[in-house]
């Protein structure tokens, strides 16, 4: 069949391509994982346009990988059995804001920055903030977070309501505009986190936030990795509620200040910020000063001043960029699991120890309050030996995360990477996945190969 | 075939009983839905019971039906096709606190209270509070929430895992102890809310907190609903985190007079709670006081100490009793409505003049700060003129709610009382629901007719 004319006539011609740069974008993300070209790409309009693709690709059994940015970590949008890669990029309009509802009606192209500079206009922020400034839909797909996870929660937390086209072409709505409802099954969080497996979503209903009053940043220095998690399990447990609580260890201080020929003393650091109003703010800082103290800490910084509180939070914001212009050449591997907050300082140390040891070059960062961290592993994905090493780091990680409740990711996703950890992870309830999965894609149509080796 | 006979071949004898008085407890909940017998009533003592219960049903394919306390209010625990109630009242431990993960980990038997006893001497507390002493099984089970919802999250946000059991007598765990998870698909989410009509809970590892340094309370009167609304709106609006914001009508505060010899101002009232640092809590009170007059607020009074912490809330504490004694002999109809926040003043208007004219005694009150709100509706289950009304009352509440965006259940459940709404609510999406219930449990063993009509 000739793909590109059979969906010319169903979008119109510029909507459909298989020019080989083109082809070339939507074979790869920002992952090491191996590309794999799509047959074709297609950059659907609106819903009617995304149906019209579902149901032509679910009559000839046809793959449908959905991509936004191409910022996934796991090859989530590498459709490595061709198929039909679909493009947001046109649908990427904030449909509507609903200030004193605390929402937001999007597109699945809009990105979190273009929605954040247009809620600024209202007082408002979108609390979600992963490493890339990664597309709405995707960052619904793969069940993203970020820094302020620990204060706002996740991604799922954020959708209220999802517009989805399944794998037939039918289209529904997996919620509404009230903050909860106890009416029906949580369709919202199976399709949140489902990778493109389920569903192509065409509208997100998000929940937003007001600016806070007052913001607060602090950067704390400790002596030891254990220290600085101590110090973050404490400030977490008490009830501080903080808004970011950031790890980053001594090797990865260095290679900022070496980046960037700042002096930052290179100690295993935590970065930390409080929404509120002033005065709380000030007593909370004030308390999670003390149980930093308490913990070891050697010096501990604060700024309220918005430029003050960016320059406080530096070495945070350089990590990975120093890591990628420190090692030309080499792609960064990532390593996701999270655990209990009680696994989490034994789990940074075993990290910093394995990587130690294994010959490759590698920091370590952490969303902690949560119990998730990532290392940052330096390779070249054509050194087979140098990517066994990384490999091995990355499953003795996962499998100590599992071995004490934990996860093989916190928000990276499973994509093609973690594939392989999913029975270990989930035991039997993998084949409950697995047949909603086969229950709602008979075909197996959608983004083949992904969650599900 | 000899249930009871069977059935006792399973368990041991004394977990099995066709005794009357038990089937008639195990027969009706706390709502006005008509009683309907069991067949038997069982009493398993762990997992394997269950796994046990479970496929001796599913080969058999007899109905069975979870059951807590019985305080549903949607006839979730009433068996209108007979067959097995298991009961879980002998599967009440408290399994596991880990005061430093802020995680418990309990059996489905037990109850809020006593949770939070356990939790109390670790300074730990479990947020959600459902107007009866429930079972966390049940609980879970309807996706509960309460007063505390707008600052905690409901009992989905609580849940970190279930272990479930499967209507074949499959054992699964739905998640872990991490606090996030990007790896599989959400199957907690999907779990909780599903009303036993997807698996039967045998473990739940819940999230606790940290009992604030500090709480301060409110009451906040007001010369009309709407003013009192948005004031509540005003006070979410801007972030300010209020711990609780509950609406009692003035219908309903006339109603406590009568029954406590009170005399609270007779007028539409804000009851509030704030939680964190005492420095932080006196100008969040200062700001919602602010924001309260700024919308007509005639008094606002605040305590610091617990005790008269109670008695400024008192009047919405006695609430539901005074309507319940002022009545004898009627039952209580609950409507259950969710709405967005700027529908809300709209949607509690329209209630009270409803009720108003409708001839039915009752009250409106209120989880505004979730756009969640309830009619007590006071009614003689066996007038069918008085039932004809509340439904219609019933009725037309939810189609407002629906039109509007909105939910017909904010935390008490479909049940079969909000059974006929679902295709109204969720379209297309109910088939979805439907096509997953049929996936898991194909002999439809599992609560039938609950949810799905």
């Amino acid at each position: 069949m000739d793909l590109v004319r059979e969906l010319r006539g169903i979008l119109s011609e510029e909507q459909v391509t298989n020019n080989p740069t083109v082809l070339e974008q939507h074979g790869k993300d920002e992952s090491y994982h191996t590309p794999s070209l799509p047959d074709v790409v297609v950059f659907p309009k609106d819903r009617y346009d995304v149906i019209n693709i579902l149901k032509f690709a679910n009559n000839y059994k046809i793959p449908v990988t959905p991509f936004g940015l191409g910022s996934s970590l796991e090859g989530h949008v590498i459709p490595y059995q061709g198929g039909i890669s679909i493009d947001f990029q046109l649908m990427n309009k904030i449909l509507e804001v609903r200030p004193n509802d605390l929402l937001v009606r999007v597109q699945p192209g809009v990105t979190r920055s273009q929605l954040n500079k247009e809620l600024k206009k209202y007082g408002l922020f979108f609390s979600v903030d992963p490493g890339a400034d990664a597309t709405l839909g995707g960052m619904a797909a793969t069940n993203a977070s970020g820094t302020t996870a620990v204060r706002y929660g996740v991604m799922r937390d954020q959708v209220r309501d999802l517009e989805v086209v399944l794998a037939d072409g039918r289209i529904i709505h997996t919620g509404g505009l009230a903050a909860k409802s106890s009416s029906g099954y949580h369709l919202t969080g199976l399709f949140v986190g489902s990778e493109g497996t389920l569903g192509v979503f065409t509208e997100l209903t998000l929940r937003v936030y007001g600016i806070p009053e007052a913001i607060m940043a602090a950067r704390a220095n400790f002596p030891s990795v254990k220290n600085a998690v101590d110090a973050a399990v404490a400030i977490i447990s008490v009830g501080i509620p903080v808004a970011r609580i950031e790890l980053v260890d001594a090797r990865s201080i260095r290679q900022v200040n070496l980046h960037s020929k700042t002096d930052f003393p290179e100690t295993p650091t935590l970065f930390l910020e409080f929404h509120g109003n002033e005065d709380g703010l000030k007593k909370d800082m004030e308390s999670a000063r003390e149980l930093a103290m308490e913990n070891g800490c050697r010096g501990f910084e604060f700024e309220t001043d918005s430029k003050r509180r960016a320059q406080l939070w530096e070495a945070r914001h350089h990590l990975a960029y120093a890591f990628l212009h420190g090692y030309p050449g080499k792609k960064m591997m990532t390593t996701d699991i999270c655990v209990p907050l009680t696994e989490l300082s034994g789990a940074v140390e075993r990290a910093r120890e394995t990587i130690d040891q294994s010959g490759i070059h590698g920091g370590v960062l952490g969303h902690i309050g949560d119990g998730n961290f990532h290392t940052l592993l330096m390779i070249d994905p054509n050194d087979p030996e140098e990517m066994q090493i990384a490999e091995q780091i990355n499953a003795s990680l996962v499998e100590y995360a599992l071995s004490r409740g934990g996860t093989c990711s916190g928000e990276h996703g499973v994509g093609v990477g973690k594939a392989k950890y999913q029975r270990k992870e989930h035991g039997e309830a993998l084949d409950v996945m697995l047949s909603l999965k086969q229950t709602l894609d008979p075909n197996g149509i959608l983004n083949p190969g992904k969650i599900f080796r």
